[in-house]
């Protein structure tokens, strides 16, 4: 693979500049920013690839950006990956402007250049330098580039019904992946679900005099209460029915954890908090962070927020509450958990909207796929890499992979400190050149794997 | 009276151009917004009618505008006003911009014009009609008009410590008063007191990815936990000692609660909620009004609070808790209750805040004060006022007044409807003339009540 490295050293710059040409597009979907020329742009990277881009209706979301490449086999490797970033707020909290793609130190400063655009850019290299340097790719590739990964894909359903053709492949390369907090390298092997909702509660007609509180209902306090009957200071979810389906992990992801290098203090360290939830440390923490679902308050507003004091009786109240969900809990069945938990509760006149269901979903450990994207960080890092069973956070693994039988593995740029979905996220410039080089050689291994 | 009375009607616009000037001048004490010119321009107002003013320094807070006219004897009556108004926002539910002062059908709107500067701008005028019509007033008046109700009057102690000799009166007419929901004249004898707080929690340095809310403490759950520990749907506050002090209502002032007309459907409707909380009506719901405490969410923030879905994990999370006391509960009192509770319930981890406390205060139903301004309220408005033994809202009547053993009565030009606090506040153009009017008839005859 020598060869292919030269190349993607001797191009490293032009490279770094296509990548900052994206990240200097913002593309929010939560917000609508963005989003249609950055789409266009994309199919432009893919075309300048020849991977004979088209934007692919979803009914009624922003298109996937659809490419693909006949290599010199049938043998095809997807990877899936998504043009939409999270909002950049809160702007006061970053050191450059996220929208400026800044190198400093090394590191390029970017919403999106680790959550996941900086892994397009690094999988259109690899395409565009193995077939510069070698002619033709060793197997077929496509692209699935989706714009609502960031709102939970709530349309990628509608693709992958309407093009099972385009889904179809023997491996996919998930969209993200990186280093740890030691820098090792590490790979997820599933994704959990997700139950994002919103709750809405109105009280009076319009905000009132904080003096009539005494007998005119707050929406501020019926919020409260409600998300106090959801989990307790236990940490333990209260809906009734919530931890059913839950699966424990079995022996082999057990041992799987248990290879897991200890990266409490460096992990305590970063967040700045003195200890974990619960003071959990250990196989229990990890146990926890793997196979537990959560349910967290993401957003919560209601009434007067600016400074000092202002005697209000607020008329509207609002909460976000982000449910991470592992094999096998349903998010539909969840949000319907939800709702009649809220209403056994008495708390009929809170609206709940669900917002981006998704299914967990696991790949399994012996999956080829795996194996070649472990052995090949290996190489690449020297470092033998940590593999987890799933990964904490969630996407449409399910949706675009599992249902189809295909086997899915991260492999990417980031790293534990990259901040995705927080001010001032970044990459390593070494990592982006070294991501690349990744995917050329992932490409050349599993296509020399046997069918 | 009526020479006055004419002269008020004859010089009617000036009067209402004058009330425009002032509120056409934002001064958000919240925001430090406009501040010092508008105590500049209540300066100038004073000084039009001869009442020799001059900004009292309070030891770190916007200055008291006072102001003085020797009368015919030497009893005083003082006005109590504020010049400081509340927030606008939110905008977007105005119908007209809240600093334009535009008359439409009848009414003023304008943010400030019921609390209380149509107050401020009738009393002026009332002093400026009587001296221009009998050239001299018939009793002494103070005017002490502060900067910073709408906060709590977080430095009218120290006014008050500084300059007894200012606040020395007979009695004080006080800042606010007008109509109840059927139009019918309203006179408070006392404000409930209060204890505002601002509770703030820290987690993690910077908002995070939701996926590790496994085990990385959230505030916005911290600050969820800790409010429903303060009041249930029961509505009843459960601070350990909260209601000990609570003195219930004498037989006096249930027999004034008995008279009090019943004004529910009405408040109900303009409300648009179905409902009083815990289905209260009558009786028990005039007492709850006028002497319960109450334990209210004013605001709340945290995460994520755009559209759509933010899959975050907040590192900050802040309520502002609004309290109302009843007589004789003390506002740091309560404070020192509500930290111990919070420490108690294992949430050392929040801060809490103090923002401008104020104990309850009440003027006896038998005070001169009290009956003059019953008298011409009926004469004015051809009604039989409604007299409540105090107000549900709250101010520094036992800082200005109690203390130094002043009786204090509510006369003003707002109504049940002014939407003070709220967006589209207004008064009643002719309910402003008719103001000006009852302050001069107020003067006239408490200056001929034997001593």
């Amino acid at each position: 693979m020598q060869d292919i490295y030269d190349y993607v050293d001797q191009h490293a710059q032009s490279y770094i500049a296509d990548l900052q040409r994206l990240l200097r597009q913002p593309s929010v979907a939560a917000q609508s920013v963005g989003m249609e020329a950055c789409a266009g742009l994309v199919e432009e990277m893919l075309a300048g690839v020849g991977a004979r881009p088209r934007q692919v209706d979803t009914r009624g979301g922003f298109p996937v950006v659809y490419g693909e490449i006949a290599g010199a086999t049938t043998k095809t490797l997807s990877f899936y990956n998504h043009y939409d970033v999270q909002p950049a707020d809160p702007l006061d909290l970053w050191e450059s402007d996220p929208w400026a793609a800044e190198i400093r130190a090394g590191r390029l400063w970017a919403r999106g250049c680790s959550d996941n655009k900086g892994n397009i850019a690094a999988r259109i290299a690899a395409v565009d330098a193995y077939q510069r340097v070698r002619g033709q790719l060793p197997l077929s590739v496509k692209f699935i580039i989706e714009g609502e990964e960031e709102i939970g894909s709530p349309h990628l359903e509608h693709f992958a019904e309407d093009h099972p053709d385009l889904c179809r492949a023997d491996a996919c390369i998930w969209e993200f992946g990186g280093k740890d907090i030691d820098a090792r390298p590490i790979v997820h092997l599933g994704l959990k679900g997700i139950c994002y909702v919103e709750l809405r509660v109105k009280g009076a007609r319009m905000d009132q005099h904080s003096s009539i509180a005494t007998s005119v209902p707050n929406p501020a306090w019926r919020l409260a209460w409600a998300l106090a009957s959801l989990k307790g200071p236990d940490e333990r979810v209260l809906i009734p029915g919530f931890y059913d389906k839950v699966v424990p992990p079995t022996d082999e992801e057990l041992v799987a954890l248990e290879r897991m290098p200890d990266t409490e203090s460096q992990r305590l360290e970063h967040l700045g908090v003195p200890g974990f939830l619960l003071g959990l440390s250990g196989m229990e923490l990890k146990k926890r962070d793997y196979f537990e679902p959560t349910c967290t308050i993401s957003g919560i507003e209601s009434g007067y927020t600016g400074e000092g004091s202002k005697t209000v009786l607020p008329s509207r109240a609002m909460a976000k509450v982000d449910m991470r969900l592992v094999l096998d809990q349903d998010p539909e069945e969840i949000f319907a958990l939800l709702r009649a938990h809220l209403d056994a509760q008495g708390f009929d006149d809170i609206e709940s909207i669900l917002l981006g269901p998704e299914r967990p979903a696991r790949t399994p450990m012996s999956a080829p796929i795996a194996r070649v994207v472990v052995d090949t960080y290996r190489e690449l890092h020297g470092q033998e890499p940590v593999v987890t069973p799933t990964s904490a956070g969630s996407g449409p693994w399910y949706q675009l992979c599992s249902r189809f039988g295909i086997d899915a593995c991260t492999a990417g740029v980031g790293h534990a400190r990259s901040q995705a979905h927080a001010p001032n996220e970044n990459i390593y410039v070494d990592d982006f050149i070294r991501g690349i080089k990744h995917i050329c050689t992932i490409m050349d291994r599993f296509a020399a794997e046997p069918a």
